[in-house]
């Protein structure tokens, strides 16, 4: 069967529909679907001199768009876009964008979702509560945990916690966490990387790994007995490691990721690594979910000069992901 | 005037006689004194097969010894050495080494202090008090702070704190503290570094630098005034900025250091980057001081298979160093 993405461009007046539109220049060996406003996206090609061949979408089609066409689910704006200008009057057409990829794929019509990048701060001033994508779909798909997942060439790196403040980490790892979080890593990489046995390298949370209890003691009280449980269960583990060691070139060739304990300890080293080329993926939703790794850019939207790397990357690693699923 | 360096190859069981007679195969533009038993180094050049040559120092030499050859200030052991064994008896052999080195650079006889690596557990299993080599240099010569640097080709970084639990980070992040450790690392990319108007770039304490409070107030708090009262004396600083944004090439191509605010902050890039050719750097000091990366790797000792890398960084930033102040 044909693999159907949905892509959500995200913030209207945003780099999302410039990027989709770039991307929409190549063929690709997926049906991909772009959730968003028609005039949007029509007027956007236009500001970029590109051609845009918008195919009415339907849940049977079955044929590859050639290059520079996109099947698209026509989603209205609220309001005119002027690129580059905020306008909290859309903050509800962003939404719409993401509920109707959300359900697309919760029925199964897609095998995946793509987002482009959305503004939390202008759909929070429009009185919607919204805290970030990740979070929207876990609760569309009644999803109690999710994990973050970014990944480049070479390295995949998992987060235990992501966007609190670091003086609330180490309250909020703790045991039954881990072991939340590691199991849903570890199905996965099964079920959507297909990869038989993973291998996961866990940082320890205090510098050197604690050193033996002298820097610090969530390693020896919580991390080390909850990775003990998960390894009774058949779970591949190594660590707790010291961060500034685990990401060796000799460990990484044997991790299939590498959990950090929280944001600054392990995407730091992923952004170094992979820049622009770096995939946001949400692990424990009930459908494959990525992501670009940036933000809005407003200046630059409808210049041409937004790069197109992370975008990209986040499409074909959906589409890979679709395929070893399959 | 030709430089003279100081070097301790540190813990007598481990690998730091193997490198720095490895290293004492080659042609250096400097005077290298090694500060450690010459029994201990004769033993091991022949366990290594490799030619030793010591020549006894004295503060008047000034011709650079050959290929093969070190000056030696000798310090007894306290007992005999066995290659990869620990023994509490030589912790106090260990210091002596440290306090000739150092003493011989507070008298301005060498220009530079290189240390190779010391076993903190043994030193402290033999009753004496001893938190790093840093904390020693720092007492003994009446240092209030100082300022730890990893470096390596095309990147510095430096840390606020070092070796302390996670939980105690935010904490030890005051005003007058990050305004003792930027000046200290202003000063010395000056002085040591002969760098005119260093820039040093900040990383913010919290994911995404706090998102202007949303994930944590220590930025708006503490840093950013901070910040803004270095910079109103002429310190030239950007940031805070997020940690896994601050290390794309474009900020690095400006940055002279980046200063992150806690130790798995900084250090996991900066390994990643330079594994094995990475070296430590004590900013403060009154004399220069470099250092391996790495630890005692004990059971590499007199195998031959110890990796220089590190230790040949060390000894050519403290030669570079050393030139820059002349």
């Amino acid at each position: 069967m044909t693999i159907k993405l949905a892509i959500t461009p995200g913030e209207p007046a945003g780099v999302g529909p410039d990027l989709t539109i770039a991307l929409a220049q190549q063929q690709w060996q997926a049906i991909l679907v772009v959730v968003a406003s028609a005039d949007l996206m029509r007027d956007r090609a236009k500001a970029l001199g590109m051609p845009l061949n918008l195919l009415p979408y339907s849940e049977n089609c079955q044929d590859i768009q050639p290059a520079g066409a996109l099947y698209i689910v026509d989603v209205p704006l609220c309001a005119n876009v002027t690129a580059g200008q905020l306008n909290e009057a859309n903050s509800q057409y962003v939404l719409n964008t993401l509920h109707q990829a959300c359900q697309m794929n919760l029925r199964g019509e897609c095998q995946a979702l793509v987002t482009g990048p959305v503004h939390k701060g202008i759909i929070n001033e429009a009185g919607i509560a919204f805290s970030g994508h990740t979070e929207y779909f876990a609760e569309q798909s009644n999803t109690p945990e999710v994990v973050m997942m970014l990944a480049t060439e070479g390295l995949r790196v998992t987060l235990a916690t992501t966007h609190i403040p670091l003086t609330a980490v180490s309250a909020a790892i703790t045991g039954p966490k881990l072991d939340r979080v590691i199991r849903i890593i570890d199905h996965d990489l099964k079920t959507k990387f297909g990869i038989d046995q993973p291998h996961i390298f866990v940082c320890g949370l205090n510098p050197h790994a604690g050193e033996d209890g002298h820097i610090g003691r969530e390693e020896i009280d919580t991390i080390i007995p909850a990775l003990e449980v998960l390894r009774q269960d058949g779970v591949r583990l190594t660590g707790p490691l010291p961060a500034d060691t685990i990401f060796n070139p000799k460990y990484l060739q044997q991790a299939d990721t590498v959990l950090a304990m929280y944001h600054d300890q392990g995407l730091p080293v992923l952004k170094y690594k992979g820049f622009g080329q770096a995939v946001n993926i949400t692990l424990g939703l009930p459908f494959i979910r990525t992501s670009v790794d940036h933000g809005t850019a407003l200046d630059l939207a409808a210049t041409g000069q937004a790069d197109v790397g992370s975008f990209r990357i986040a499409i074909k690693e959906a589409i890979s992901l679709a395929k070893s699923k399959q």
